[in-house]
């Protein structure tokens, strides 16, 4: 199959926002959250633009001080001449002001830097749409050649896990005393770990967090991700090649507040760009994020049809046959495929 | 669509199990957890049997104490004479053995107990699979007769909300000494939280979460599930009804490790079962549980399809031209689409 199967209209905002207009990006990126038929377009015609960015998956449980390590990142990015774009992921809690309250920090520090770009992401749906949508702007922000792109999430979800496994390099940032070491490990998500950060490291028990992480990564530790990410793609039926695992994960102590370690920890995601580079590792994981977003896109397309293609109605009468017991979801599910299916 | 449109073949796994066998009921189980066609038809002859079942969410950080507070709660149920299904679900650690231990802790305590059933759901994949495994997991149980089902979460991420926002009553559990207040509530499901409950109570501060919660409740706490679950469902096109919020979440103090305020939890989880029958919200519920099952269904069978029907290496090429721009997936699903939609 050739490429020029594939013809896509790019539009004038695509064109501005290649060009490097901001606004030009701004409303790609709400076209994108809105998901409809023109963002697949100006998605499509953007796609072939990317690949430039390195993209760092910051991961870690509340308390840990992410945001504030990911500010302080972004600019000692600043101070080497990077571009930077930063993506915060706050799926749990749109209403509690969370993700406001981050950005208003954010913006007092970072703003009215045109080489600085932010955007915070609501809940998406439950299903998948989050992973999608924000896979989507950071498509939009690495076409408009933002060269690091920095991704925040809170950790522990499967949700989350996604988003950050989508990333070159994932920093899971831990911080001593989150209650039982143990616990924390097991929460955390230390099999996707590229790099740890053990923030607020001038609390009591740095060194012991240190410490248990060296235990953990010690004891066969560094195969889990591959486990994991090979397991995960086995079941969608999409069976990813085996990866390199001759990265032995860096645990770097930050004092975010402080910029303490801030320079350790962008040298040693510049240093597991240039291993993922010169390792074939880059490929593989590109190869990786194209088959989750193929899979996202095309469960999104499903739901999009239901919707089109069955009468509200109709389907509010199924959903309360099988509520009352009177069908069985499989049985309407079967019986629901053809028209979901069905062109529109 | 009169119900005889769909039928049926009930197998004799299936009667066994109906018939309280529970060789039957794991090796269902075990069917379910492996996603054939032979589980589906299972599914689909059960189905008709459930909705006995009063199903509660347990939901909490790690380091709450909440496998211990679902044991202390299952051997409080079983006092008062009723049987009790436990599902654990931890997707982010199937290797690190958490899930594991936490199994081996119970069956000490609770093993021997025909009275009791035990299961642990692993990580199933990043699609939705874990979801939905967990669904077809606690409808064999409610089939198989158990009264109250017990469903534990690692909560924060969007898997668990869904998982537990499944559920007829949710319990989030807290604990004094987390971090930061306002972290561990903005980070938490409070949204979702039907009781909450704080757990190592005997701890110092705790008081103060106590009064953190009542503060975080107060301020408009109560419709957040409203909106937030209202909003997912309007964004799979599926909009819900509005929902009653005539029910307050009591907060409730517990010890888990010496029973204290077990009963207290059990008697507030009855109380809340109480309130969703009389009032109407437990159809509202059943409902939204309907329509989630529907979808998840639906996106399982597009991934089936795109496995049975697009040759590995068709999709591998693809995948490959996506990872290196020559392709975009957005083209590329609309590609596929036609050959997943058509019957296999």
């Amino acid at each position: 199959m050739s490429s020029s199967q594939f013809s896509s209209t790019p539009t004038s905002l695509v064109d501005n926002l290649l060009a490097g207009n901001r606004r030009a990006l701004a409303r790609t990126i709400t076209l994108v959250e809105n998901d409809g038929a023109e963002a697949h377009d100006a998605l499509a015609a953007l796609y072939r633009r990317t690949g430039q960015a390195h993209i760092v998956g910051v991961t870690g449980s509340p308390g840990t001080g992410k945001s504030t390590l990911v500010n302080a990142l972004a600019k000692a990015y600043r101070q080497r001449g990077y571009t930077v774009g930063i993506v915060a992921v706050d799926p749990t809690s749109p209403f509690t002001g969370g993700a406001l309250l981050g950005d208003r920090v954010r913006m007092r520090d970072l703003s009215g830097d045109p080489g600085i770009f932010i955007r915070s992401m609501a809940t998406r749906g439950s299903l998948g749409g989050l992973a999608q949508a924000t896979a989507d702007v950071i498509l939009a922000l690495d076409a408009a050649g933002f060269q690091r792109i920095l991704v925040e999430t809170v950790g522990v979800g499967q949700a989350e896990v996604d988003i950050a496994s989508t990333a070159h390099s994932t920093v899971v940032v831990e911080a001593p005393g989150m209650g039982d070491e143990v616990q924390a490990i097991k929460a955390g998500v230390l099999e996707i770990a590229d790099i740890l950060a053990v923030n607020k490291a001038d609390r009591e028990g740095a060194d012991k967090t240190v410490t248990a992480l060296h235990m953990v990564l010690g004891s066969g530790g560094p195969s889990l991700r591959q486990v994991q990410h090979h397991g995960r793609l086995m079941e969608a039926g999409l069976p990813a090649q085996s990866r390199d695992e001759s990265w032995t994960p860096p645990i770097i102590k930050t004092v975010a507040l402080r910029d303490q370690g801030v320079a350790e920890l962008l040298e040693a995601i510049e240093q597991h760009r240039d291993y993922l580079q010169t390792s074939g590792e880059l490929q593989r994981r590109e190869e990786d994020r194209a088959r989750t977003a193929l899979i996202h896109i095309l469960q999104a397309a499903v739901l999009r049809r239901l919707q089109e293609n069955v009468p509200a109605q109709q389907l509010q009468q199924l959903v309360a046959d099988v509520a009352s017991r009177e069908l069985d979801p499989y049985s309407v599910a079967e019986h629901l495929l053809p028209a979901v299916l069905s062109a529109s």
